[in-house]
């Protein structure tokens, strides 16, 4: 992997559209993301189309295509929807030259037709922001080793040894996948009415979790019975959007003889924008090395250009929002302490040869580090509900509660570089469904 | 759920195409499999189209949707192809008029016009059969007792407590879902080069197993947060196939800190008919109750209606034949011993809440049984390797080896009925590829 900058990541260039330049904006020109929107003019299910958040302000690609020309032309018209897979399994360097576009038609001081990039644009507040694409798989890594390792240390079992050997990961359902602001409906499922008491339940599930993690969506993978290097892994990335992948505690701990399966299935939320692995370029790092007793990275799986720029400094958080109205912070990490590079991940994940696909959606698990306040899921930060959060206002906390909402906010941070966001996503707790 | 039987499943029925009433032909005109196919004649990589197998014919459906009016003629263009999906998903009444449509012009003594009829028929040998759909979601359960409580003998640890309460589960990979026939690709992995002695390698697969299963296809399913009863999810059944669920013990017993995942993903076998449940009406028997000892069936899995014919009598073997010419029958079981019935296990998937969907196929697990040589894959006939299967010519096998075939057969059988089959499912085992 070659991490390559050009003109888009200029710092110092800067929109007409002035709500990109304000301080801690997600979206200034440097970002440029894509996404699905309808307006709120459009009928109820009819075909979203593709836009590029910039500011508060959508640029519609159906809007401003007639502006653009050769590959960058072709890439807004694969973005035409109601699915982004299309423009992500177009060739980087058309993706490029899109961005490259936009980035000119929108920069401060542009010569471009102003009056036609105008018109493609639409406030955020007047559209609907609609999944990016159905994946056709998703899979759910455990890819932080502090995560995993707080999680065994919970059990009283040791770590299991794979962990320390590949990028452990589950396949989820693509189904359940969700944009950023779907209900979060409490599951029902079996359970221990207390954990290891042996009372089976069927009922709403008590120890509901959330876990703050990033996702990578691909451009397209391995043929059937093929592999792919870690270089060609890095290659398949199109970019990343943030995720929670809700978790059923009480039904996970139950049902997992063979893995989690409906403690895991009944929503994941992404947010609504895909942020391009070009714009994500100058947050680049070396991949967290291997320390005193913890196993090389095996062969396959290592890469000693891809590690040395295989991170991605990200800061992550999570707040969690009471229905009573309190507010607070549960969470602060870094996507760059992850013990597995997203590339090794896909590479792992192409490993037996089964096809990975345009559109796929990959997880890394829950993004937590060493510090304290980077315990990324409840059941970390509340030592499986044995230790609750106190809140300002003197409310508790070990699971989630009817009406609480989770948000998690992602920000790409670097010195000589303009940040660049996700977006929000968030998800707000509803009762179970009366059967 | 109701068994109804209609004339379709008359038993005295025959039909003029001779091949269909020949004794054992798996596809008498009492079954009408759906599948889909491309002549011989076609451009490598064109659409596939539709077809019912008939003894060794396949009735062509855009041949014949001339002859066919109403719904019967509705379903056969939902059937045009590239994917039977749209089939399934018609209301079953359609698929219901479709089936007695063919079965009254290919029966004996039709006064229907034979010469269409006729015309519409091309020679099993004379295609190629295609995967009848890219399934949007592939999960396997694991729903024999038997195969639960001998693999878990294995190990010397108890059975799972989930596993007497919910009909286990895990999320597989629905891109590597293929047709019979399709080449076994050894998977490369890390392993343990000697269970449980700590030395992790990375390379083919030592230990490649098979696992003789039956799936189901659904019509449909449940909407996001939405769950469906056991009633429901029988009615959303389209039909079966059998199902050769590949495994990589090696890969799968080093990687399952979050179930198995690369050791389960590299190739699930299908065999290229679906035999509508329509046409297994007949072979419908009580689902196997629970004994001295065993859990209740929980009250959200349990139907009394559909307890009483939960079940399908079908009888499933395996046959392995070697390079060398060898071939032996390694495994007999018959799927009406399942713990669980697939629309316990169709319910189950449903009741987090996660959507299933038109085309999702279900994998039943390993059809064991409590009988010796209802031990259907190599793990428990072998008892992990320990016990090699020594063959008439004096071979042995402990595991699959390169250049191996497996081949699964199914029968559907009852009192009173034709016995109906669902062709081969065969794979044969082809050396890793070079790294």
């Amino acid at each position: 992997m070659r991490v390559e900058l050009n003109p888009t990541h200029d710092p110092s260039r800067r929109s007409w559209v002035g709500s990109a330049n304000a301080a801690g904006a997600d979206f200034p020109i440097q970002n440029l993301p894509f996404g699905l929107f309808r307006t709120k003019q459009q009928p109820v299910g009819s075909p979203p189309r593709g836009g590029v958040a910039l500011g508060d302000q959508i640029i519609d690609l159906a809007g401003i295509v007639g502006e653009l020309n050769g590959a960058a032309a072709d890439a807004a018209r694969a973005a035409i929807g109601p699915s982004l897979a299309p423009l992500m399994a177009r060739p980087p360097a058309a993706v490029s030259h899109l961005r490259a576009a936009l980035s000119d038609l929108y920069r401060e001081g542009a010569d471009a037709p102003r009056a036609a990039a105008r018109a493609a644009l639409l406030p955020s507040s007047a559209v609907e922001l609609v999944l990016p694409a159905r994946p056709p798989s998703f899979a759910d890594f455990c890819s932080s080793i502090d995560h995993i390792r707080r999680m065994a240390a919970g059990t009283g079992r040791p770590v299991a040894a794979c962990a320390n050997h590949l990028p452990v990961s589950y396949n989820g359902r693509a189904s359940s996948v969700a944009i950023t602001g779907t209900p979060v409906v409490r599951p029902r499922g079996q359970f221990e009415a207390r954990p290891g008491g042996g009372e089976v339940r069927y009922g709403p599930e008590p120890r509901l979790d959330y876990e703050l993690e990033l996702g990578v969506w691909l451009r397209g993978g391995n043929r059937l019975g093929q592999t792919l290097s870690v270089a060609e892994a890095e290659a398949m990335m199109f970019g990343c959007s943030l995720v929670n992948d809700w978790s059923a505690r009480g039904i996970q701990a139950f049902e997992m003889m063979l893995g989690p399966h409906l403690g895991k299935s009944f929503l994941t939320t992404v947010s609504p924008w895909i942020v391009t692995m070009e714009a994500l370029a100058p947050f680049r790092v070396a991949a967290r090395g291997r320390e005193q007793g913890e196993p090389a990275v095996p062969d396959h799986l290592h890469d000693a250009d891809d590690r040395a720029h295989g991170a991605i400094r990200i800061e992550l958080t999570a707040r969690l929002s009471t229905a009573a109205g309190h507010s607070q912070r549960i969470a602060r990490s870094g996507f760059e302490d992850m013990f597995w590079t997203f590339a090794q991940m896909v590479a792992h994940q192409a490993s037996s040869g089964a096809p990975l696909e345009a559109g796929d959606l990959l997880g890394s698990g829950t993004v937590s580090g060493p510090a304290d306040d980077a315990r990324a899921c409840l059941a970390e930060l509340t030592e499986r509900g044995g230790n609750p959060i106190v809140f300002d206002d003197g409310s508790r906390r070990v699971w989630l509660e009817d009406g609480d909402s989770v948000a998690i906010r992602g920000r790409a941070h670097a010195p000589n570089a303009v940040p660049i966001g996700f977006g929000e996503c968030v998800g707000r707790i509803l009762a179970a469904v009366s059967t």
